[in-house]
């Protein structure tokens, strides 16, 4: 397999960048092409062990940052690492793109300049995978669309049990809305339209959930419109990350508590890696013409190995095909005339 | 100052709904009217010390549970303990109602059949304080209101305003509009034309920020629709409680961990009251017609007595009046006729 990784997409890019792609060329054996400013990147790459490893370099001579305005930089950037890396999947030389980079303008690069839309698709969504628990759970729109119609998400959850059918292998994924009660009443029209619309679609719809209920297991897929799925993740990051910081200053406030840590250490390394987003590394952007998967800016080099690992999963279980199949059984039926 | 309790307002109440209340008489010196079944009510009373406290009990026949509608309790249980109580505020025979039971009806009851909404609100909207790291902040709506209007959301940071003004001593509230970051194009059509409406009015607005915003300080008052408020508070509750279950998983997994969380146990108690939503207690029911706190259902003595001291501030505070003159300013301008 062969996997365009952005060189330039993290926010200390290349360092963690080339690191991840040296560590999952050797762990996968997959040819990894880093795409970014050539010089810069053969330099980075001369610091690690290579022999034996298939890596390759092309050239881009630009690079997205993240001050860049998604609507605007595929125009004033079209030699960027992600037009480069992109158009690789697009013309065949590559079976997916990595980016740690701008997630907005990996999005409308993809969508406006480059792989675009799968035949079918309304608007792609961004999806990204929760973990907290030990459970996960396929999370789309998480912010590519703020202002979502019924059928959008209709689609968005087509799209995200095709990826949750192979990364959690199994056959009939749970899908449900996320709302904010059962109760008569809850929810807002565009809830209660999308829930029609995913009752009456070929799809494992369990219902709506609240937040409390996705930690609790028992679904798979959790569909939001892309505002409110970006308030989900982000309150979720916010509160454990500030939760862990109020916890640490605690244990470090007398000599008892410092010491309970210093005896508790494995197991708080335990719960650390059992939240963290990096194990995940990113997730793809669904409904674009190719595989392209988004980490996180702050991504260390595990975190960008562990998001080659998502686009070799994506690219195995052919979630481009399997996204096409789903979201043509959405499509208005053709004329009666036929 | 005499403060009407719902007595049967907590999911295992009067238990703890009563003992809470004699905890507030005691602390506060103030009158709690005790709204509930008599016989119970009495019964439970009996089993407390109250010589020289102020308590009162007046009956009410019915009770609304978890389990009635918000749409139709209002009509099929016109004499439950809510109605009662908010009756006495409405007629002066209270200067405030506390109640840990059914918020959906405690709203409709409240707008529709006794208090009503103060003259020019929209929109009653439920507030919550966020506490989290030390710092609290007062958030509305958190699910009164699921489609918005600007105009309500401009309404929102009125009354929260107010209401921030005298629970934190303040006399200028920074003001956030919560959105899914700063970026141009970021944010639904809602939050665009509320943020012109709040940047137009007399109040300290800040901008919109995102989730993680709220834990750095800065902020004393985010508005949010009813339905996105709701997300994040329950998505705060369920990620902070989950990953605390992971942590205690993890501290009694083996030997050493144990013995470190036995030493560490009093900073784990200092975690636990910083995060705990039990120390607000409740937080008002804002633009009706009278002083209604709502705390949570789970609420312990500890808890009612804290919504009960929430009912004192804002009564101390002039909340209504606060209210009142904040939205006439909102007011469309009176006919040209003059």
């Amino acid at each position: 397999m062969r996997i365009a990784l952005d060189a330039m997409g993290s926010d200390t890019c290349p360092v963690p960048d080339v690191a991840g792609a040296v560590i999952a060329a050797r762990e996968y054996g997959d040819t990894i092409i880093l795409v970014g400013d050539e010089t810069r990147v053969r330099a980075e790459l001369g610091k690690h062990d290579t022999a034996g490893l298939s890596i390759e370099v092309v050239h881009a001579p630009d690079a997205v940052t993240m001050e860049d305005k998604p609507s605007t930089v595929g125009k004033l950037k079209p030699e960027s690492s992600m037009h480069v890396g992109m158009n690789l999947v697009r013309d065949g030389g590559a079976d997916a793109f990595v980016t740690a980079g701008n997630t907005g303008a990996a999005l409308s690069i993809a969508t406006l300049f480059t792989l675009r839309r799968i035949r079918g698709v309304k608007r792609p969504a961004l999806s990204t995978v929760i973990t907290l628990n030990g459970r996960s759970i396929i999370c789309a729109d998480v912010g590519a669309n703020a202002d979502c119609k019924p059928d959008w998400m209709l689609q968005f959850a087509i799209m995200a049990r095709a990826y949750a059918r192979f990364a959690f292998s199994i056959d009939n994924p749970r899908v449900a809305l996320l709302s904010n009660g059962e109760e008569e009443g809850k929810g807002t029209d565009l809830i209660r339209e999308s829930a029609r619309l995913l009752e009456a679609a070929d799809l494992n719809f369990i219902g709506n959930v609240e937040p409390k209920d996705l930690f609790k297991g028992g679904v798979d897929v959790v569909v939001a419109d892309g505002f409110v799925g970006n308030i989900l993740i982000k309150t979720m990051e916010a509160s454990t990350s500030t939760l862990i910081q109020v916890i640490r200053g605690e244990l470090t406030a007398d000599l008892p508590s410092k010491l309970g840590a210093l005896l508790a250490r494995p197991a708080f390394r335990r719960v650390r890696k059992a939240i963290d987003p990096f194990e995940t590394g990113g997730a793809p952007l669904l409904g674009v013409d190719g595989v392209v998967i988004i980490g996180h800016g702050r991504s260390n080099a595990n975190a960008i190995k562990n998001a080659i690992r998502q686009a070799r999963t994506a690219v195995q279980g052919n979630l481009i095909a399997a996204i096409r199949e789903g979201v043509s059984s959405t499509a208005e039926p053709a004329s009666e005339q036929a």
